[in-house]
């Protein structure tokens, strides 16, 4: 694995934006290996993501700020920089339907997913020893009728404490109240498993079982206080027929939604992913 | 292509409805080149559809009515028989957007789709020669915002005067009003340029486009009173990314919008579909 | 679950089979819940498979050999009679990789897939601790370039030991020698990492980088003693594009094996599968 | 439609390239709409694409070579230059099945694809009528036995009176011989209706039925002397299952021979192919 810096940015579009920052890299000695643009013609938006080899730059990284400082005044430039090496610390809410979270494990204990799974959190005890065999802390929640917003303070104060970069609901039944929704913009992310904006709210294979649909569906999006509504990080199908009864929709179903989950928290791992309004570019 | 019957039936659920229906058959020297069955057992329906060699009968189709009856009281049984050789009379409306029309001539008039374009009905005159060229009538019913229901009665005229079997709204971008839509329960199927239930109604790709999804679709269905809620017959998807605006959405809809209704269709005239309240079964 | 009979058959196609078949169970009670039938026009042959109600027949199951034995005579039917209760046991070969494995764990664990794994052979010792957490026998089986016919000799005796009903080749890095293909027709199941016949043999995802396809696959397929040319039960893709390396063709090709095992060996398990010749029918 | 220029660039990879590239245009108030770049680690390859506003340019177009050259010079640059007003002139060649030929009518005589269609050329008269109904001249340029290249010269010279950009194999059933491949380098695009490297040369649905696979595809590429071995432009696939014939699976395939055919001609139109060695990138 390559030591690698990825410098998103985004600013009016204008002409020599390209220019002045790549300008910028290669005055530094920047090597970049990975680069992709869009400009956004409806908002009149432009945005970059590089990956760039930081053994190439002739500065340390702590001095990127001050140096690109002039430049993003000149441009108006929101940018952010991160290091490939630097695993996102992920937490997992999880209930009790595992096969979301058995598949992450999978992908972290292999290293195909390059991040750091620093605790899972569970309104039900049931996968604690699961999650102990992987040797991450399982913390049990409850949650009932009469608990409010305790339950939901309590995760926000663990996300905290192990200094948490991004949330995954890997088919968290519950919903996350306003209050916690707002506090991490950008950095929750659900799989809904239904294909948004079709079949919102719960039971969406029954839902999608008595609509009759052809194909059903999941999504990966970022949380926001509007239920079901965030921007969309990433969706898929499969075709179902008239045989399939919901049981056996949400069977087919839990296979995409893992493959979803994975990749769009993937894509967020790796700073692929940008919030325009209530869309999102994906760099794939 | 062969001589072929196709029959289909429907009835309550029950021990030795399939032995009775094939062992009648039999007894007439039926030899049967295709069987579907499917038990629904939500609601305790049995369905099914045969196709049988039409020669290999021992009694003229015109006695299957009289011959059948003891079972079909026996077993309830609704049946319905169609000869593969008598092609559905189809009458399409479109409007000026003409990818589907000539996709459906295209196969049209390979045979590639079984059927008999009778008539093409538009609320423009713009596609009159191409219409022409393939020798189908072409009539240009306006629909202006005063014309009230006076267009569909002559839709409905025509629709009886060429003996239609099956009208198609091939992007025709008008609403069929009540009176049209429950005369022909059944008969009247709809390309819709969303993946139903998302986006019903009016622009769909700019729906789609600002609620960033990442797969657009087309749903084929049966038109009811009930606007874009009829039931579904096929629907499917393409992906799409942020670098696709609302023109480009529609550009790369209009492919699938094309292979969904075409496939949608070929099922009716097939008499492979079944509407069972107000989904489908699809015996593909 | 419901205690269900799977009758397959198959015999020259001729007039009244179904009849004759649907009779004979409706004879003795038999509610049949899922028919297929399948007449082959270029070889003359005909397929069925039919799912029936255990405690609706009015004899013991011990007694359906005796019962059919009239019927298979005069019809040359070819039968086989499972149940639907009773699990596959199932023998799991695994190299180094272990995403399929892991995968079939999961659906193992949590009754997903109705299987009973009652082994796992491995070249290496690697993922011993992973199994023994599931409880199941691990079986380490080294393969050196001296050890010749020996570890396959072992192999075939552990599967009998353990009384294997199908063994799976999930991502099993040698290739079986005949004697053991031979000794297992239509038991053998393995996941090729390419889409079939493209990229036989090893490294195909190297294989498919260099020739550029835009499209990798898996393919799930029963093994014979023609190397990746056994009958295809399921095959997948996925998009790449030519950004992607080997190894991320590797990586995205790991959910397509995952799935397409998965789905294959259920299809084999539930005895949807048919082999007729070098092809199969897949009555899903 | 933007008058817009394509610059399209490939050079040893080296720090500074898009730097040294958007500054030059930066320099002379290039508007860049579109940007894609991508790096090939294993040849050490660099290539772009850019999309820029011709009018914002200081200078005029013709200027380019001469301007640019120095740049050319110091980063051993291989450019070319096109406008996307200036269509490019397309020669379709065509046998009896006319499914591609009448899916890029379509899109030419909508203006969905920004071709122009100067000359169709079909071993058969058939479709001479249907060329002619939308004002394009017809070629029938028979091919027997004993006609030897004499056809093959006679369509290169009808390429060369039209000043053809690109030719189109639009199921063209005939082999080119070497010497016209070999004129026409990435300018010769043909539809191959199997999923390539799988099913070479002829028949390949029959071919395709015999292996029992369960998904067919299509594959347009750039013609070279070496039969179906060309780079790949783009692939797609469908599923198809026992049930269905070679000619079943020839009338499925059709479909995706359309989409993958215009998909690719699309994208070679809009020069955004880049053939590197015996693959392509395709900045989509």
């Amino acid at each position: 694995m390559e030591d690698t810096l990825i410098l998103t940015m985004s600013c009016p579009d204008r002409v020599g934006v390209i220019a002045a920052v790549t300008g910028f890299l290669a005055g530094h000695g920047g090597w970049i290996t990975e680069a992709n643009y869009h400009a956004d013609a409806g908002s009149g938006w432009f945005f970059l993501r590089q990956a760039i080899r930081k053994d190439s730059l002739d500065f340390p990284i702590e001095d990127f700020p001050r140096l690109i400082e002039p430049l993003a005044r000149s441009f108006e430039l929101s940018w952010s920089l991160s290091r490939s090496r630097v695993r996102k610390r992920t937490v997992i809410l999880v209930s009790r339907q595992d096969h979301c979270l058995s598949d992450l494990f999978h992908r972290f204990r292999t290293g195909e997913l390059d991040i750091e799974i620093v605790a899972v959190i569970s309104n039900h005890p049931d996968l604690e020893s699961f999650v102990a065999w992987h040797g991450v802390p399982f913390h049990y929640v409850p949650v009932t009728p009469e608990s409010g917003e305790a339950p939901f303070a309590e995760i926000g104060r663990i996300f905290e404490e192990v200094r948490g970069d991004v949330m995954v609901l890997a088919r968290y039944m519950r919903i996350l109240p306003p209050f916690l929704c707002a506090r991490y913009p950008g950095r929750i992310i659900n799989i809904h498993h239904s294909f948004l904006p079709s079949f919102v709210g719960s039971r969406p294979y029954h839902q999608a079982y008595e609509r009759g649909v052809k194909l059903i569906g999941a999504t990966c999006h970022y949380v926001t206080t509007d239920l079901d509504a965030g921007p969309i990080i990433d969706q898929d199908v499969i075709r179902v027929d008239h045989g399939d009864s919901p049981e056996e929709m949400a069977r087919l179903g839990r296979d995409i939604e893992k493959i979803v989950l994975a990749r769009g928290l993937r894509y967020h791992v790796e700073d692929r992913v940008v919030i325009h309004g209530n869309r999102t570019l994906v760099f794939s």
